[in-house]
C-alpha cells in the first residue's frame, strides 16, 4: 500500500465534505454501506493480516502486541458486530417534541447527525473499524486518529471501508484514517473547530487527560472508573459477597468494575474474613487492619483505579460517611450499596453524584449491551450531552425546524 | 461593604460544598429561595443603587454606562421576572426512559442538576441575578464571574441573594461571586475541573473566544450569530420584505437578527429596490451591484456578525448555491427560507446546519421566551448537550438508577 502524506486539515476539510452529503442518506443506504463493510472485511482477511503484521514486526514493545494483533476469528467477529449494528433502528430522524406557539408558529425539534466525529484512541485496530460503523450509522462522517503502532492496520481497514462505502454510493471520505500519528499533529487535531464538532477520546487516564487539557473542540470524556460497593449494615451478606466478587473480578481490567470496597463497621467482622483467599490483594485502612490481615491503604490507593485485581477496603460508622468517602474519592461512574433497608437504597440512589447508581447488583452492568442498547461508543463520565453508557443517541443533536406563514416579532 | 479578597479554588470549593445540600432540596424550598430573593432585591434598592453608584463612577470608558447602569425601575423589573421563574415547572426529578432488562434489572435515567456552574460575563450587573436563579432554580450552585467595572454591584447583588438563600434554609454559597477579577483569576477559574462542571460565557464574541480556547471544563456556547434570510424564487414578496425587515431592524443588536440577506437572482431586480432607503447600510455582491447602490460586500463582511443597521446581500443562482453559502458563512445559529415552494421548503429544513431552521417567519424567535420556554440560559450555537434556545433543562443532566435483587454479570 502506497502511504501519501496528507496534511492534516486537508484529509479534516475532506471528511467534513463527505458529511454534507452523508448527512441526508437515507437509513437503508447507511445500512447498506455497513453490510457492504462487513463482507469486504470478510473478504479481505488476508490482507488485512498482512498489514497487521508489518504492526507487530515493527512493535517494539511487548506488551503492545496483544492489543496489536488482529486474527482470522477476531476480524469476523468485528464483521458480525457490523452486521448486528445494521439490524439496530436508526437514531436520525425522531421528532423529540413538537408544539404550536399562540402566534401559529409550529415548532418541532428533530434529531440529527452531530456532524464530524474525531476519535483518538490507542494501538487497537479493532476500535477503528468499531467506532467508524456507529458514526455512520448515525449518518456522521468520522476522522480516526490510532495510535501510531497499528497504521500498517488501521490503513487497510479503512482502505476496506472506503471501498465499501463508495460501492453504496455514499462518499469515499466519510471515513477517514489520519496518516500522520506524531504528537504535533495529534494536538492539531484536537483544535480543529471549523472541521470537527465532536472529539471522543478512547483509551487510559493519560489519553484522556492529555485531550481534555489541549482540545478546543467539545469533548467527551469516557472511561475512567474507580468504582465502590458499599456494604450496608441491613445487607444479605451472600448477596454482597457475589455482587463484590463479580464487580472485582470478573473482568477487572475494565472500567466498571469495583476498585474500592466500603463495609459499615457493624458488619466487617462477619464479612472482610470471606475476603481472603480469594487472589485478591487487599489494602484496608486502619479499621480493616484491624479484622484481618491485609496491605495499609494510602489516600493514593483510595484514587486508582487499577484494574486488576487489588481492592481497596474502607470501614464507615454509617451511610453518610459512605457516601461522603463515594463522592470524594469516586470518578462518577458506577457505585452500588447492598442493603435490606428501603431508607438506605433511596438516600444512596440519591446522593451518590455518579452516571450509574445501583442497589443490590453489580456495577459491571454499565454497559450498553448490558443496558440494552446494541452498541456502545463509550462510557461518559461527565455530566454534559450523555453521562452513563452512550448508545447510537449520544452521537446525534438535535435541530429546531420551525413552519411559520409570515411571522414576525413585536 | 467590607471586601475580603478570598482564594478562588477556596470560593469555588464553598459553592460545590453547597450544592451537595442543594442537589437534595425539594422544589418548594427552590422556589422559596427564589421568592426571598425578589422580596429582598426590592427591600434593597438603595443599597443596591448605591453600589451600583460607585461602579458608575469609577468605570472609565464611556460606553460601558448603559450596560452598568441599574434602575429602580430596572430592580422591580428583575424581582419580577424572579417570581415568573419561581412558577415555572421543576426541571428536575423527571424519569427520562425506564425499563426493565431480561436480568430483572429495572433501570431508570433520571434528571439532575449538573452540579457547580460556573458563568463568566462581561460587566453587565443584570446577569448577576438572572444565571443564578436559574441555577438555583434547577438545583445547581453558581460561581459568578462579572466584568471588574460591576465588582461593586454584583457583590451587592450576591450579599443579598446569599441573605434571602440562608433565610429559607438553603446554604448561602449556593451562590457566589468571584471577587478577584483579574485575568489570570478568570483563567483558573476555566481550569477548575475538581469544582465547577460545566462553565457559560455570556458576552461578545472574544469573551467566548477566549472560554473556547482556556477552559478544561465542559463550556457552552452560546450567542454568536451571523443569522440569514433566504427570498426563494418562488417567495411572497411582500411577505419576505417583512420578514427581512423584522429580521434586521427590529432589534439589531441581539444575536438572531439577520446580518445576510440571500436572493434568488429571478426576483432580485423587483425586491432589492424595496431595500432602499430603510436606513439601512447595504453591502452587496457583484449581482447587487448591479441593480441597486449599494457598498461592495467584502468576504470578510460576509462572516461578520454586525449587531447593527447593516445588511450584506448575496444572489443565487439556485436553493442548492443560498445552501452552500450559508452553511459556509454563516455561524449555524438561525435561518429562514421565504418560499411558496414545498420542496425548496423541506430542502432547506434538512440542509441547513443550523440550531433554528425557518420557513416563512423571522429569524428574531429564537429565543427561549418566544420558543415557551418562560426562561433562556442563552442560545447554544454548539451542536452538544443543547443546541439553540436553552431553557432550564439545559442546566440538567440524568444519572441512571438501577434496582437489583442481587444480580451478577455473567
Amino acid at each position: 500500500m502506497e502511504l501519501t502524506l496528507t496534511n492534516l486539515e486537508e484529509q479534516a476539510a475532506r471528511v467534513k465534505k463527505a458529511q454534507v452529503f452523508l448527512s441526508q442518506a437515507g437509513i437503508f443506504q447507511r445500512n447498506k454501506a455497513l453490510l457492504a463493510i462487513a463482507d469486504k472485511l470478510e473478504a479481505n482477511i488476508d490482507f488485512i493480516l498482512a498489514a497487521n503484521a508489518e504492526d507487530l514486526a515493527s512493535s517494539t514493545k511487548s506488551n503492545m502486541q496483544d492489543r496489536l494483533r488482529l486474527t482470522e476469528e477476531g476480524i469476523k467477529g468485528i464483521a458480525e458486530a457490523t452486521r448486528q449494528v445494521a439490524e439496530l433502528p436508526d437514531p436520525i430522524g425522531e421528532i423529540v417534541k413538537g408544539w404550536q406557539r399562540p402566534n401559529g408558529l409550529i415548532i418541532t425539534q428533530k434529531r440529527v447527525p452531530i456532524g464530524t466525529i474525531g476519535i483518538i484512541y490507542e494501538a487497537r485496530p479493532n476500535v477503528t473499524i468499531d467506532a467508524a460503523i456507529l458514526c455512520l450509522k448515525s449518518g456522521n462522517s468520522v476522522l480516526l486518529r490510532g495510535g501510531s503502532d497499528a497504521i500498517h492496520s488501521n490503513l487497510a481497514l479503512c482502505a476496506i471501508m472506503q471501498v465499501a462505502i463508495e460501492s453504496v454510493g455514499l462518499p469515499k471520505y466519510s471515513v477517514d484514517v489520519v496518516i500522520d500519528t506524531s504528537r504535533e499533529t495529534e494536538i492539531e487535531m484536537m483544535q480543529l473547530n471549523d472541521y470537527i464538532d465532536l472529539l471522543i477520546p478512547r483509551g487510559g487516564a493519560s489519553l484522556i487527560k492529555s485531550v481534555v487539557q489541549n482540545a478546543t473542540i467539545p469533548v467527551i470524556e469516557t472511561g475512567s472508573g474507580v468504582c465502590h460497593v458499599y456494604v450496608d449494615a441491613s445487607a444479605d451478606l451472600d448477596m454482597a459477597f457475589n455482587i463484590l466478587l463479580n464487580a472485582k473480578c470478573q473482568r477487572p481490567s475494565v472500567c466498571n468494575s469495583c476498585e474500592t470496597l466500603v463495609v459499615h463497621k457493624s458488619v466487617a467482622e462477619e464479612f472482610l474474613p470471606r475476603l481472603l483467599d480469594q487472589g485478591i490483594e487487599l489494602r484496608g485502612d486502619e479499621g480493616t487492619q484491624a479484622i484481618i490481615h491485609c496491605i495499609p491503604a494510602t489516600e493514593e490507593d483510595f484514587l486508582t483505579e487499577y484494574n486488576d485485581l487489588i481492592l481497596n477496603i474502607k470501614l464507615v460508622d454509617d451511610l453518610d460517611e459512605a457516601i461522603v468517602h463515594i463522592n470524594h474519592f469516586g470518578t462518577h461512574h458506577s457505585e452500588a450499596i447492598i442493603t435490606a433497608d428501603y431508607a438506605n437504597s433511596q438516600k444512596f440512589l440519591a446522593q451518590v453524584d455518579s452516571a450509574a447508581v445501583y442497589v443490590n447488583a453489580s456495577t459491571r452492568f454499565t454497559d450498553g449491551f448490558e443496558f440494552g442498547f446494541g452498541a456502545e461508543i463509550g462510557i461518559s463520565t461527565q455530566k454534559l450531552h450523555a453521562r452513563g453508557p452512550m448508545g447510537l443517541e449520544a452521537l446525534t443533536t438535535t435541530k429546531y425546524q420551525i413552519l411559520g406563514s409570515g411571522q414576525i416579532r413585536h
